[in-house]
């Protein structure tokens, strides 16, 4: 497929998502002080940050609200707490995983919703539950997004099958996801190349949301920019599960759109992620991420690991070799 | 140009050298134990890198051999009392800067040293300086190579002069150098795409060295390779000037060809690399050389910045677009 764009002009159709609540909160179990929740509201609205997910929409009666942040739940008067009636251009979404959420009950019409878009997440052998909540979303009267998690772990064949069930659903935007941070440039130009034939046949988005295991998050999220993917997830300073995710800062900083304005955010990551990262908040690329990413495996082996302070990196190795 | 090779198969002709000492020693002034070093030659033996930079031939009487660690000179003893006759397949090289090194004497014939090649690096306004270099290295028995230093500050036009000057030399290969970490993939693959130009004219081959301020080290460095770049500089931990450079790990996990074993640099990382690190030597990305890279400046800057432990980030941002 034709390359879109160019480094000089700006893409009036991208858009980009601040992720750091929902991907962060991986990190912390998504105990952020609403100081922080706050000032990061008003630090993406300067910057012109297109969308902020403030985190997921977990079942109640899955997890247990007294070990996790508010942010796992993302309650309507919670997110009305810090935005009001959201008076801004930036567009306020939630993550809904398969499995995990109460969707009927939990996603509210969106007449009574401060929310505006419902990402869903999902593995790609869960697809029909994932366009069941689709579907249940859509009718609500949101901007839907299908995010197709671990996508280097799944077949191609699969993959297809995947796009072309998601692509006939009332669906807005599909999700490239590198969950494992194992993919490279290369793979993600022809990966973007599939997502946009199915969004070409069926009027939807492509979005883009990468790891940062092999420290290819951001070229990763602007490879599949430049092949056509519109709706491009980063975080402030990259804050997410393991080695986290392709940095806002690096991001804002590359896009020509002079909607977009690094300033806010360079003064967000001195006052606010500077402190949460020395109250001891542990993510970014390491490598015992690089090895599990190299490997294609989850992180959790490497988080385990790193939250050991073990540096033992050679034999961290022969344990993941001999899995 | 049609992309060389693929993600699967090897690539016969691209090698890996090694810049930790050379590099990283801008970060310490090249005060490396000889313990460091001595494990640093074994772990790149053991893993199949194909050069070894020990460091440059710098002028003494322009530089006080007291200031500076023994491999900023690379006294030929001083080789030689690590690698006795370098009875290895892995080539050694020093890198003469235009102007700082005092080469017809400091340069001895090839028969008469245990060094393998010599890499000349240049501005490109030095051009004609470099190439009385690099005739003096050729005549005396070396590989040759020319660094043009900081293309991403440099007229097209001048580029391709230069390109056509160095190629008419006796040189063997020519490399790309972002030396202010600025340039993004698709930069790389035009400009790849410019050098392999000469090089297929001139039967020269092209090298890539990265530096990794917008976390795009790695990433350009294959970008490069699958462009038709066959000698691709690393560092151990990505150890190097400023946001230093694509790091060995990442470069040897990715590489396909056998001969090359990932287990002996982990095993060098843990046992040197962290107490390094640990010992106050810094280097990698950060925000600060984010910024000179995206401003497309010398990373000096951000160096002093950093040294003086400030944080205050949009400051230094806003000092910088003042400049």
């Amino acid at each position: 497929m034709a390359q879109k764009g160019d480094l000089m002009t700006v893409r009036s159709d991208i858009r980009v998502l601040d992720a750091t609540i929902r991907d962060g909160g991986l990190v912390n179990s998504f105990m952020f002080t609403d100081e922080f929740i706050n000032a990061l509201y008003r630090a993406n609205v300067k910057a012109g940050v297109d969308v902020m997910e403030f985190g997921y929409k977990a079942s109640k009666e899955l997890f247990d609200v007294n070990k996790f942040g508010k942010w796992k739940f993302c309650d309507e008067e919670d997110i009305r707490a810090i935005v009001g009636e959201n008076n801004s251009d930036m567009k306020i979404s939630v993550m809904a995983d398969v499995g995990r959420c109460d969707y009927k009950h939990d996603i509210v019409d969106k007449k009574d919703s401060v929310i505006d878009m419902v990402r869903v997440a999902t593995y790609i052998h869960q697809i029909p539950a994932a366009i069941d909540m689709i579907e249940d979303a859509k009718a609500k009267g949101y901007e839907v997004t299908c995010n197709i998690m671990a996508v280097s772990n799944a077949q191609e064949g699969d993959v297809a099958q995947a796009l072309e069930m998601v692509g006939q659903s009332s669906v807005d935007g599909i999700y490239i996801v590198d969950s494992y941070g194992a993919l490279f440039p290369e793979q993600i130009r022809r990966l973007t190349d599939l997502y946009m034939e199915t969004a070409e046949k069926y009027g939807k988005y492509i979005g883009m949301h990468a790891h940062n295991n092999q420290q290819l998050a951001f070229a990763n999220t602007i490879e599949a920019a430049a092949n056509g993917a519109s709706l491009l997830d980063a975080t402030m300073m990259g804050m997410g599960r393991g080695a986290g995710n392709c940095a806002m800062e690096l991001l804002l900083s590359f896009l020509k759109n002079p909607r977009y304005n690094l300033f806010p955010v360079l003064k967000f990551l001195e006052s606010q992620m500077l402190p949460l990262k020395e109250s001891g908040a542990v993510w970014g690329y390491d490598i015992p991420y690089l090895l599990t990413g190299h490997l294609n495996q989850h992180p959790s082996a490497a988080i385990d690991y790193t939250k050991e302070k073990r540096t033992d990196y050679s034999e961290f190795y022969t344990d993941l070799l001999d899995k």
